[in-house]
């Protein structure tokens, strides 16, 4: 760094200040460092590297859960998108917990990383400030708006409108949400979606008929347990995702409750198992693929140097199997 | 960084030293500057800091699938494992392809990850090397030994055992295999097991009845129709993994096969899905959680300075289910 110092004729401290971007160098004084640094071939490794480019060449995906098939698609095409332009992704799992979220956030500042998408669950908008201070492009993809970042953002109202006519097509009224946790990020915006246009089918989404819990296998387990129990028990199930939806078909097995016979289920996402299960899942398919072509567009144009923010919609897909 | 050396009483140049470890300084120099350092409160970013420690507190986990749930388990227990030493778990998803496995491990060595715990699929042992210099610890997870790293590995002989013993017991003498690739690293220990022990039953594996391919569902769907066009078809399967499986299980429906009745299916890994399937999949479980847990370990004790490689063999249990 000596070295470098004395080629381009200003003291280490500049030098360090030019590397690690700590504070302003006049533009003059950070191309002779460059240049200096460029003709002695000085080798700095990675890490010095990224103090100078601000930018290693990690994408970071941060997930609620990565035993959720879902994101592993959405993850895949992301890495697909994103190879062309040299960049690598890993993927984080934050348990769908808050502190777990704004650590991962930390550590994408930390390692510098070249960019972040995020499913945030419990995540607050303001949350993300960090990245943005630090100049790290961040894309999210949620139902919700989330400040003013890139967003990905599903269309679901068509499909769910088909979802809805299916299941009240068979005289079903009783119509039950087994829904996310009270405390995500902008609530439960399926549910919202459901309780929305359900009165198009002379339906309402009694308030005895709505539980919530975590989107896993084991919640919508005990949630479709939960609504068996009612005194007027629901003859359709809307599940806030896939996950929950296998719940519910694990409770259904072990309750003797007949499946689309006496309840009618539906889930949200088309994860891969949603084909597999026995009856087949009927769902309103959430393209991870499409989702993660949408999100390595948005966070290519930031690198390339868009600054204002862009929302980018994904329709989604009623796909009626055997379920419901 | 001046103000650092004159403090310290050292060149710009040693303090930088210090920092990167580029070149070996003499302990009592390190320690003047690393005290001038702590004196001066002197700020240092994260990347500035791994400069200095060598370590951020990322832990790679890189595997050949995202999309196989047995590595999403093993992904939250490993995290859930290291969270208590202040590391979080980033996985990459190398496609099975042994350049994307190179790439990942240059990515640990420029982000300096703390530890790389690693499924290879196409890698060369060699292919380690890059870690080591680096003084990132490894930890490797397969079937067969690779180099003089910490290994954890599978004790399957009983499991494989146990399902020869079941297939056999209903007098099917037809094994067939749908192995992994023959470029894979260390070839496919399962088949290599498996044929080893057939004997036992009386019965051999003949080579018309092993076919080749990915670990995915997509490749269990093409060598069961390939199987299945064999003169005399085999009477049993067993897939090198779960993924296999449940593609053999989409080409049996489409064939009109009858699982278990005309062919009986056997799995490995026992992934989330494999109990979701109709018939439900015998399979070998090798526990995910069990392999994160030692994986924890063996990374953690090398963090504490262990240094000769050590190997930890987890069981795999045999889990009779309907398809076999």
């Amino acid at each position: 760094m000596a070295e470098v110092a004395s080629a381009a004729g200003v003291s280490s401290a500049t030098v360090s200040y030019v590397l690690s971007g700590k504070r302003a160098v006049a533009p003059a004084t950070r191309a002779a460092v460059e240049s200096a640094i460029a003709e002695l071939g000085f080798t700095v490794n990675a890490t010095a590297r990224s103090l100078r480019t601000g930018r290693s060449s990690l994408a970071a995906l941060i997930v609620p859960d990565i035993a959720n098939p879902f994101y592993a698609q959405l993850a895949s095409s992301l890495q697909e998108q994103l190879r062309a332009s040299g960049l690598h992704v890993v993927v984080c799992n934050t348990g769908a917990d808050r502190e777990e979220e704004r650590a991962l956030l930390a550590e994408a500042v930390q390692q510098r990383f070249a960019g972040v998408v995020i499913t945030p669950f419990r995540l607050h908008p303001e949350d993300l400030d960090t990245l943005a201070e630090a100049g790290i492009p961040a894309v999210v993809s949620a139902d919700v708006s989330f400040g003013a970042v890139d967003l990905v953002k599903p269309d679901a109202r068509s499909a769910t409108l088909q979802a809805l006519q299916r299941v009240t097509a068979n005289q079903r009224r009783r119509i039950a949400v087994i829904a996310g946790p009270r405390d995500a990020t902008g609530g439960d915006p399926r549910l919202a979606m459901l309780r929305r246009l359900a009165p198009q089918f002379g339906i309402s989404l009694p308030r005895e008929l709505v539980v919530r819990g975590e989107h896993t296998r084991d919640s919508g387990a005990v949630g479709f347990t939960e609504l068996m129990s009612r005194r007027e028990r629901p003859d359709a199930v809307f599940c806030a995702n896939d996950m929950i939806a296998v719940g519910a078909m694990d409770a259904a097995h072990d309750l003797g409750v007949d499946i689309p016979g006496e309840v009618a289920l539906v889930g949200h996402d088309d994860a891969a198992f949603a084909s597999l299960v026995r009856p087949r899942l009927t769902t309103i398919r959430y393209p991870a693929h499409d989702v993660g072509v949408a999100a390595a567009q948005l966070l290519k144009e930031r690198l390339d140097g868009r600054t204002a923010p862009r929302t980018v919609r994904v329709r989604a897909l009623f796909v009626a199997r055997g379920s419901a």
